[in-house]
């Protein structure tokens, strides 16, 4: 992978985002150079809210001065501007299918996991936990025994589900879920997410553990110091 | 538009679903026939049951009995698979483009319609309302003096906005929403609504307005006696 330069290709991201590292995951695939611009969203820059008015959200993608938003379209229009490595498969079939699994991870798995960890009231927290049990099982099915979603190799589904493989243990850590959801429960599941992290583009591209340890903990601190 | 026969192509929809309605309007604009199979949601058939086990819900398009799913996956789909009319534009920037203003009016926009609507607690309606209101203005001016917002024809985001132009003005009139978000109220957004509703291919494909009528009163009435 030559890295390719791209005259004022720009990223506004998070360094501790699973969003914005989806974007630099796709950008590191393709082998294609860019600026990295750190956002602070507590202070947001002014490229920011020019670029993103509606949202106000990273990661944003700037390509000739115009911005891409919203993770899932800016890995595809990655895919569909630069050549070298496929993220999506070219079959329409397939291509359905690795949107489908992309769509079912960035929403309703990451919603669920993400709405029951940050839930202090037990009946919806259990609730939450099955669903989560749920969620992992039918992604363990889907998975089978494939190397990756995308087949043989890394692909769209694999991007969006480092999450899984990186940001949800650490969150476990944090908040203590339970045991039930602990993807080591889910052979295949946990097999995949570590050929993940094994893998070069992924550990370059990842933010170290202790600053996603350290946001986590630091909104548990605020959710505690908010329901005292 | 000659009609290609396509041995074995179902849709398993329900007719007065603007998500089913969406994926009609796709096959109609590419002149594709298929076999069009009314659900009943409260007694969902065995095919969805065996197709859609995760979501269990329309439409479903299957093509040579392989499911596709989602409504925006499944319009994609059938943009790659049959030639004819063009539903993406072809230009990367555009599409990304296209794809960013769909999700936006299928998500966002949809679903605070959707939620304001069938609030009865004041405070949230009209919080609610102010919401929608932004929400059209931004759609207003994304359109600007466009035909379509996907240009001078019919694209990705006019097939999803129709939910806009015909089962919105229907919701209004069975739930009474404030003024302030008709979309008379929006005068790019209501010729172009207008517009749409004059196309033959939206006409010849959408549901009766009786129906949606009939399917949002009855929705009301099960909501109204749910809370006594």
């Amino acid at each position: 992978m030559a890295a390719e330069q791209e005259e004022g290709l720009k990223l506004l991201g998070v360094r501790a985002s699973p969003f914005s590292h989806r974007v630099q995951l796709a950008l590191k695939l393709k082998g294609v150079q860019h600026e990295y611009l750190q956002e602070n969203l507590e202070n947001k820059s002014q490229l920011l809210l020019k670029y993103n008015p509606i949202y106000k959200k990273v990661p944003v993608l700037l390509h000739k001065e115009k911005p891409i938003i919203e993770s899932l379209v800016i890995i595809e229009y990655i895919d569909e501007t630069w050549d070298g490595y496929k993220i999506l498969p070219h079959e329409p079939y397939r291509r359905a299918l690795a949107r489908f699994w992309a769509i079912f991870i960035a929403e309703k798995c990451m919603y669920t996991i993400w709405t029951t960890a940050w839930t202090f009231d037990e009946e919806k927290r259990e609730k939450g936990t099955e669903e989560v049990s749920e969620i992992l099982k039918t992604l363990e099915n889907e998975l089978k025994d494939k190397l990756f979603f995308g087949g043989d190799a890394l692909g769209f589904v694999d991007i969006v589900g480092v999450f899984l493989a990186f940001w949800f243990p650490i969150l476990h850590q944090v908040l203590g879920l339970p045991q039930l959801v602990v993807i080591e429960n889910f052979p295949k599941l946990y097999d995949w997410s570590q050929r993940l992290l094994d893998l070069n583009v992924v550990k370059e591209t990842l933010p170290p553990k202790e600053d996603v340890f350290a946001a986590f903990s630091a909104n548990l601190q605020r959710s505690n110091n908010a329901t005292k």
